[in-house]
């Protein structure tokens, strides 16, 4: 996909995130767009605000956009690596493309998603990275408990 | 694990699937175990009700279970096999067991989560598949939205 088109849609997902962060949450943000560009949902990890651990990033742009009769020709746009929960969700739903902020600080399923046909954008956004690299140095057991690390 | 354990539990699911069905959803119900046996979360798939296609029965189990610092030795109880959804959450956050009702009617990843250290148990329950089995006939094109199918 055109890269200027991903970079854009990516700040949909970084204002999500920096949203998450003001509300004292962890700073992963998403949005769902649909094949002709349309936002379809948008949203960012809520486990400390709603206290609910099936909240990511992904996953709460997936609920907001609503039940949809077809994925085909979506892109969700995440700012981290997805987990493989939100990869799972990915593969399930049939979403065509995944746009990913940044993969340094935490490497999900987006390898396991291009072997299995989903078109992988990753790209190493500066901004995404300094987010979650100053969240996990400042809340470590927070970050572990989102991804399940003891 | 302990056969009849998992047959009682599987019951928890089962309860769920069936108030799903009798609010006009669709009949998949889910539990999450702890280590030592007692029930940490129990839901049902809310696509209908709620409009939700992110409420699975085992995301909604996992969501009503509440934040959790480990989920070491728990187990998930679902109706029916887990689809790649609900199968990466199993795996993300370490869940230990999974109990499938029936694996007959769908089969999603549950193989995979073998493949991946998880104790996986399929109990090849009538009723489970007697449930899926009439809603599926009646309802097609709900089913088919449900697994992200065209």
């Amino acid at each position: 996909m055109d890269q200027e088109q991903a970079r854009r849609w990516l700040a949909t997902a970084l204002h999500e995130a920096r949203a998450g962060l003001a509300e004292g949450g962890i700073p992963i943000g998403a949005a769902l767009y649909g094949a002709d560009g349309s936002l379809l949902g948008r949203g960012h990890n809520r486990r400390v605000q709603d206290g609910d651990p099936s909240a990511h990033g992904e996953t709460a742009a997936f609920r907001a956009a609503g039940r949809q009769r077809s994925y085909r020709g979506t892109t969700m746009v995440t700012t981290l690596s997805p987990c493989w929960y939100c990869s799972g969700l990915v593969r399930q739903f049939g979403i065509s493309r995944v746009v990913v902020g940044e993969a340094e600080t935490f490497h999900g399923g987006h390898d396991w998603l291009a072997e299995h046909g989903v078109e992988v954008v990753v790209l190493d956004d500066p901004e995404c990275v300094a987010l979650m690299r100053e969240f996990i140095a400042q809340h470590p057991s927070l970050w572990n408990e989102d991804i399940g690390h003891e």
